[in-house]
């Protein structure tokens, strides 16, 4: 997703929460790296998927903050930086469970790991490669979650503020999980979820941790507690409105945009809302029989399949709802004050809605 | 490890942080299943190893504190459970690593949700079920380390006590994950660590979360930040000598005492303190090709081997300088304001003194 005219202050803002995390993994690389040199490469591979990406979350954290022109106090720096850790943290782990090869372009965590195993230290079996691959992801998505919860502990906001911030943002991470866990389990052959739990699980998965929280947290950074309510709704909308052109994209870009392996979701036998939207016409028989088939070369036709019984209208439609709808609660409630914070917001929205042209 | 002589006052508070954590699961659970019931099966085998064992993290925290006799605030509770919790947030991850099928006499999180993949929902391919299983319990694993800090957040104490613990326990989080990545690391062919490393490795793992920080916690608790340098000297000793009997026990335990398969260190190639002083000696040669053979079958020679060559007595003459290093330490500092609270420490470092007899 692009967000092309964001607001440059809050790009400006987010690019410095970059560059503290990044500042952040070079301090522990030296801490570690003293005890032992074989902990650089696998922290470097942590380092550029926790830095790399569009940072989202650390944008929205800003946008919410919604400060003057001129510089933010570094509790802002900190806290955003924690959010986008924590996404981090996430992907080298829906990484590990999604068996996924590529992320943003690059080999996953544990993939690199693996490599390193076979090639610089002898390891001889595939399983054995693969173990390896698979602990060093692990241990670095716990240890990128606990990092998160550091930034904010360390974030300098008062006390109060950090307690209410720790919370927040433990609350969105269980969510998290538990939507991962829930997408997981529908992924088995002896279970049938219904249309309402997939979109359940789908929205756990990602719209807590990437909106809902990050707009709170600049809120409450900021002192701005009345806004709170209003930016939980106006969230919960947009990160609807996110999993859902994620969704679409999953299946419709090529994984040069996506820089993951091309609807990877799709040959997991994932329950996302855009099938179990297609599972529910008479599109689902042959749907069922293609995605059972080759995976890359069953891939036009189950495009053409989704668009043709209308589960991609049904999907678009109700995202472009949820954009109209987190539209309308932003000029509604004034939750975003300046008018800065508000065309920055907006330009986040433009940018989901572009993604959902498949 | 037992601790029969534990001041029962300290044991009962434990066992009420316990029950505590025990609530919070079934808490969670209610809320979760609300969602989907299929969440209720991991829940349980998550909360039966996060609530089984000894509770030597929260004894800790509970001695550390030293209350007088009489009714413990909340917080006490609170932050012991939350160390218990990320005590199993870390067996249920390093089960995943060390493809362990049984703790505490139960099978493993990963183990019996692979179990149900097969059984319950019609998972055909054993890789599929593994795969599952492992899934389920990194998403566990990660949750009761989200679940640790929340706990913390949560406890009830004044708001600078609660960031200053929640330091604490995500630095002794990061360093255990540290030790943790260096163990696996050790265990490739092509790895060849000093006995330092191997040293550092293994008390990282698990003496920091596990000695010096709830001992560190309970003093923070109760105001008593003087008592925190010589609570930090006297856990890390302790804490070596824990990590040195586990060594021990985990070679020359029955199963049916450890809870885990016999010796399952050894056969991961694991670079133990116990295996590095071995391999320093004559007997390594034979030990090698021993370990390299059947496993099981050769166990009995590997312990002769282990004793033999000198390096069961190094250990435990190391272990024992530990421990007596605590000891002196404990006395000559006054960490431990009460005969209650000194004698409750002191029954702990009994208990690992008796499990040094193999």
């Amino acid at each position: 997703m692009n967000h092309p005219t964001t607001a440059p202050m809050f790009r400006e803002r987010s690019g410095r929460s970059v560059d503290f995390l990044r500042s952040g993994f070079t301090g522990i690389s030296g801490l570690l790296v003293d005890t032992d040199p074989h902990t650089a490469a696998p922290l470097r591979d942590v380092r550029d998927i926790c830095t790399g990406g569009k940072h989202l979350r650390s944008l929205l954290v800003h946008i919410a903050a919604d400060r003057p022109a001129g510089p933010v106090p570094h509790c802002d720096i900190s806290v955003a930086a924690a959010f986008d850790l924590l996404h981090g943290s996430f992907l080298i782990l829906d990484d590990v469970i999604d068996e996924d090869e590529t992320r943003r372009g690059r080999l996953t965590v544990h993939a690199a790991a693996r490599n390193r195993a076979v090639g610089e230290y002898g390891v001889r079996g595939a399983g054995d490669a693969e173990h390896y691959g698979r602990s060093v992801a692990v241990l670095s998505g716990a240890a990128a979650l606990t990092g998160a919860i550091r930034l904010v502990a360390d974030s300098g906001a008062d006390d109060a503020t950090t307690v209410a911030l720790i919370r927040l943002l433990t609350d969105a991470a269980g969510l998290s999980m538990t939507g991962e866990f829930l997408d997981v389990h529908y992924s088995l052959p002896g279970v049938v979820a219904d249309a309402d739990s997939v979109r359940t699980a789908s929205c756990l998965k990602t719209s807590p941790y990437s909106f809902d929280a990050p707009l709170i947290a600049g809120a409450t950074l900021a002192g701005r507690d009345g806004d709170i309510s209003a930016l939980r709704d106006i969230g919960r909308h947009a990160g609807a409105a996110f999993q859902l052109a994620n969704d679409l994209q999953s299946v419709f870009s090529p994984s040069s945009r996506t820089g993951k392996s091309t609807a990877g979701d799709l040959f997991l036998g994932r329950a996302t809302p855009l099938l179990t939207a297609a599972r529910q016409t008479g599109a689902r028989t042959e749907l069922e029989e293609t995605l059972a088939g080759d995976n890359q070369a069953g891939l036009p036709r189950i495009r053409e399949l989704l668009r043709a019984c209308g589960a991609v209208d049904e999907v678009v439609t109700r995202a472009r709802g949820d954009l109209a709808a987190a539209r309308a609660l932003l000029d509604e409630t004034g939750a975003l004050p300046s008018t800065e914070a508000r065309a920055g917001f907006s330009a986040v929205l433009d940018g989901i809605g572009e993604s959902l042209r498949v």
